[in-house]
């Protein structure tokens, strides 16, 4: 069964440019990777420095992996030397899609 | 069982901050309706002008009410406005879900 992920990251807003960079680089490297279906990162629209993230995997094993994936403590610790904090991680079983 | 709403929209970047007071509307009223666990918009942290959102709604029926809530055209017309176009949305039964 294939899997979300999505969740929020909080960041000090001035910081968010900076973040940028390392986050397309991880976006681009996760997208790479076995099983990755959907993979991205925002801002939201209505609360500076809340980031969201909508990830969709083929299946728990891919998911598994991408956590041992070695750019993703790349990730974590250019996120940490620029403030990110309050991670939520929420993962969603998919019984079914459609397109409206 | 509860829904994943999710998507994408397109308008051009200079015109994101001027749309940011009409999503914060929409995403407040929608949030106010019956049955709707998340409400959000963002705007992607790689590819500026691309706009994306995410929705968890109770059940279908919730969801088709949101469609015809009275904010949601307001909320269309003034994307129309500022050249949204390009709209996809999908529609994900969740089985399940779990916090990391």
């Amino acid at each position: 069964m294939s899997l979300i992920v999505a969740g929020t990251y909080r960041l000090p807003p001035q910081n968010v440019e900076a973040l940028k960079p390392h986050a397309a680089a991880m976006v681009a490297a996760s997208r790479a990777e076995e099983g990755c279906i959907e993979y991205s990162h925002a801002e939201d629209a209505t609360e500076p420095g809340l980031m969201r993230f909508f990830e969709i995997w083929r299946d728990q094993a891919c998911l598994d992996a991408h956590y041992k994936a070695p750019h993703m403590p790349v990730w974590r610790a250019a996120g940490d030397g620029l403030g990110v904090h309050d991670r939520r991680i929420f993962v969603y079983d998919i019984a079914g899609q459609r397109q409206l």
